[in-house]
């Protein structure tokens, strides 16, 4: 798995009272706001506020289990390499939350917990842009 | 407070394990690694594991808590701007978790958790390299 970050998303339990902290709270500005969740543009990656359930739902975890709240992605170029990244983290001892699929979004996603239940995102996402050196610019 | 992450933390139960999946398992490298911490470069940012309890203690969490395990740091450019930014959070409706200090790392540094309990490290570290589009080189 390329050594890159290239999405944070933290869980929130209110989407408007989470962007009003972030927003007006912080000065950060949204890039995009598709329904239910907000992305922002952070130099090399996004960063997310999203629903705490659906960000669990989407990841397949239990909501009042250990979820941290927070999923970490590391984005890749085709979903062929989704795939082998995955079984790479699963060889590794990871455990595979959801398998890849193809997503509402358009892309292909499977999530892993590594050993202490940290959660990433392995994704192909065909609307953003990932250079060369591994940053990310959304759309 | 800019837009930006400067740094993520995962809390890990046992350092040598979690580098082991990192490492050995993804290929990760790291860049640095004094006492009971690993420093790895991604774009633009870095990425840290450290051991659990230690990462609460910094931020002045209770372990048995909500604490997610994952702490996102964003680095300032002097003292004085963790001291504001950090008052901005506050204003904001964020909990400060650790007032603003020196600490034994050489740099000076304050927590403070968002609506939903995230938690943010406000830093200064004379050691790390934040250049003017906002990313971070380690050393």
């Amino acid at each position: 798995m390329d050594q890159r970050i290239s999405l944070i998303t933290l869980g929130v339990a209110d989407l408007r009272r989470a962007r009003t902290f972030y927003e007006d709270g912080l000065g950060w500005r949204p890039v995009d706001s598709p329904e239910g969740v907000v992305f922002y543009q952070l130099p090399g990656m996004a960063f997310a506020l999203f629903g705490r359930d659906d960000l669990a739902e989407d990841a397949r975890l239990n909501i009042d289990g250990s979820f941290s709240g927070i999923t970490l992605a590391c984005n890749q170029r085709s979903e062929a390499d989704v795939d082998r990244v995955l079984e790479q983290a699963e060889a590794a001892g990871a455990r595979i939350l959801k398998p890849a699929e193809r997503v509402f979004w358009g892309g292909y996603s499977g999530y892993f917990a590594d050993l202490d239940g940290h959660v990433w995102e392995v994704a192909f996402n065909p609307g953003w842009t990932l250079a060369e050196d591994g940053t990310l610019t959304v759309g």
